[in-house]
């Protein structure tokens, strides 16, 4: 903060910028916004603040950079990796949530666009899709109270990226507020333009570090009317891997879901989540959800399932599989996915990873990493679940509550399992944030993988756009 | 260039470096390299250096950089807009030819991806893709000669966009050689990937401007086997838009081009091309040609299509049809289309445009920008061909050659039937490049059209990754 501007007198220029009801300073009205859901990352904020239109974000904007204090862009404060509080330590921010900018301004079914503000919830979006007959794409857990400016600025990813791609291949443009208060009005609605650098993926993806994005076109697809899902027993992961090439050359487009997961993670949802059942009769220690998605012939959708795998189980590459008889079992079986996160929560305490690798990969990555971690902590339970038609794997090392609070060191022990995991991943050609982020997590990972070169362009980028480190300082690029 | 370097100090230590073959300085040899394949742009060059390996472009970029002589980034220079070859005025660059950088370093069938030097020709790895039974989607009218690098430069477009995106979209990582020298290996071949700013797509349609794309990472995709196709007449283009929705929500994504033209285009086709049949008995205002692919089920898409246009005719949108009955008449019906560019440069002088609007305005901008012209010539000639499906029409005022001789100033009076189509675009929140990029036609637009925040910011970006303006200078952005 410059020595001329006090705490008081810049809440004071906010106030009179927004109103006094769209400054929060105290502490119990902050609360929600400088702690995470999960209770793990907690910070200061000098005060949160809640625009209501693009021209008050760069009021907020204009006034915060003269005081010299930093701005935390947030939306629905649901990121898994620290991403949307504020530091433990260092100055404390403006927190800027758009909570209040959640209209949609425009649906276009003809174009296969929607213009809407960055506060608007995922859930919100899809569903406008869904009464014009469009489909918007992106789908994951916190769909009910994300908003859709976080998952711009976090590329957010889901179950719908084997299909649809990330967040970042379902935008057209963007309205951003700069770090010296300019709006870019980028809201193209257009599925072509050749015009110029390619600004919006700038914004997208750079977790608040280089604007605040204030609105987006994003792009609809016609609505599948109808779906086809099977729950198998793949011999081992490479196995899976096979049956999913032969998904691919049977079914093209319409396969929309490759979920795997292995027992120890389908043992710990049956046994923590009421009412979930083991789809399969026997015991197997791989499991695979598939479904298949199209706009016609639900017939032909169920014929393709049923060759295809029947197919693979000649071929020996499946032991065991049921097809969703109805629309109740294709969300019962879902319901075993969508069930991984709770179960884990109560089960133990599990070091969650994020790592994606090629396709082609993904069994070696699954018997190196277990490798690695077993030869720190000899037989580790580890839950495995992942979307292994993106080389998504999510590898949990697991430790019994009692276990881990025994432990002389746990962070380092943390500390040690991840980097087996992200470890192997690199060697692999992989990533250690498929979609979760950088955030606060993954800071130090960014120093760990990131070649230096790659590193000095993104820092390059940052101090042209964000000269005096505005937004977000020192997240992002380290 | 500094004054302590000559060029024939700078052409020494660039054959030192790369050999004395891999230089080209003298006029024959580097004629096809200084001017356009069309003849209508040409400029001087410095020589042409035609490097082997990432290692030699990163030599000539810090010699070039040493001695301050900008470089002309060059693939197969089929650019549309003057892109590809040197400005008439101003200082002569070094051409860096990326031809004979043009292995296939990786095929991943499994993954879906496949790593490219930036000299391959796009047919080339269209066929590395199908000897695995997987499709690049990338297809355009210079794909036998154009560079894979070009077109990620230039963010290619063509008939695969309403299915597949553009270029764009499909790249997953870039190598890439920076204006100091350094080589960025971004060359990851993953589907999702969230660690920081996405650099690539700041080099993806930059135009060189930037930084040397000296290879790719690119996405494969499932093999359609089979197709089918019809021509159909619309009542008008509002009619061939209702039919579009039509089949989005019957065939989703199996649709795979929507290409409209109008009556005289089509007769400029016939006239002009050997052996172009019409497709439809009678005469006709307006002309659709549409495709839908499929990995599997031929009968179910012929059904589809049929079933689709039965019920367009039926409520009076379209006026007759004709369905492809085999894979010559399949072929034949593209011949049709592809046909175009040659047909009108035999026929007429034509003021090509390249703009794009929401699909939903086509109508409206086909309307409107008719209007404008007239306003100008009345009755003059109007071809009109556009991918519908991703609302890019070509709008093309057409002169009889003995008009356009006998015009007092000709130059001028294309800068004012461009300025009458582009500006209804621009009112319609279009662009006026929509794939062919900016090259050296499109500069003044980008002055006209782009808002003063945008010029800004690609400017900035520009000056921070190449800050003395070694790439392409005076390029893309005014």
């Amino acid at each position: 903060m410059n020595d001329a501007v006090t705490r008081e007198t810049l809440i004071h220029r906010l106030q009179d910028a927004l109103g006094a009801d769209a400054v929060l300073s105290d502490e119990p009205d902050t609360a929600g916004y400088t702690e995470d859901w999960r209770g793990r990352y907690r910070g200061e904020a000098l005060c949160v603040v809640l625009p209501s239109s693009t021209a008050q974000v760069s009021e907020v904007v204009k006034l915060c950079a003269a005081a010299g204090v930093p701005i935390l862009p947030q939306g629905g404060n649901t990121s898994l990796c620290g991403g949307a509080v504020p530091p433990a330590q260092g100055p404390s921010p403006v927190i800027l949530n758009l909570a209040r900018m959640r209209h949609i301004r425009q649906i276009d079914a003809a174009n296969g666009s929607m213009i809407v503000e960055a506060g608007c919830i995922l859930k919100t979006v899809q569903d406008a899709a869904a009464d014009v007959g469009r489909l918007y794409p992106i789908s994951l857990g916190a769909e009910g109270s994300c908003q859709i400016g976080g998952t711009l600025s976090t590329n957010a990813g889901g179950t719908g990226v084997l299909r649809y791609g990330n967040t970042r291949e379902n935008v057209l443009g963007l309205e951003v507020v700069l770090a010296d208060g300019t709006v870019w009005e980028g809201l193209r609605a257009l599925r072509k333009d050749n015009t110029g650098i390619d600004l919006k993926h700038l914004f997208v993806g750079a977790e608040g570090t280089l604007g605040i994005i204030t609105a987006a076109a994003i792009k609809l697809h016609p609505l599948p009317t109808c779906h086809s899902l099977a729950w198998f027993a793949p011999r081992d992961p490479a196995a899976a891997r096979q049956v999913l090439g032969m998904f691919q050359n049977a079914c093209g487009s319409r396969l929309s879901a490759f979920e795997i997961m292995n027992r120890y993670q389908l043992d710990m949802v049956l046994a923590n989540v009421p009412n979930r059942r083991n789809p399969l009769a026997g015991a197997h220690d791989w499991h695979v959800l598939v479904e298949l998605g199209d706009t016609r012939d639900a017939e032909g959708l169920e014929a393709v399932l049923t060759e295809t795998l029947g197919e693979a189980i000649e071929q020996g590459l499946v032991e065991d599989a049921v097809i969703a008889a109805n629309e109740t079992q294709r969300a019962d079986l879902w319901e075993v996915r969508h069930s991984v996160s709770e179960a884990n929560k109560k089960a133990a305490v599990g070091l969650t990873t994020d790592c994606a690798v090629p396709v082609s990969s993904v069994p070696e990555f699954i018997d190196a990493a277990t490798r690695a971690v077993h030869a720190v902590v000899p037989g580790l339970d580890i839950a495995i679940v992942g979307h292994m038609g993106d080389g998504n794997v999510h590898f949990i090392p697991m430790f019994s509550f009692a276990a881990w609070s025994s432990l002389p060191d746990s962070a380092s022990m943390g500390d040690t399992m991840r980097a087996c995991v992200n470890d192997v991943a690199a060697r692999l050609s992989g990533t250690f944030s498929a979609e979760h982020g950088v955030g606060q997590t993954g800071l130090p990972l960014m120093q760990r993988y990131k070649a230096p070169a790659e590193l000095a362009l993104m820092r390059t980028v940052k101090a042209a756009l964000d000269p005096n480190q505005l937004f977000n300082p020192g997240r992002l690029v380290p």
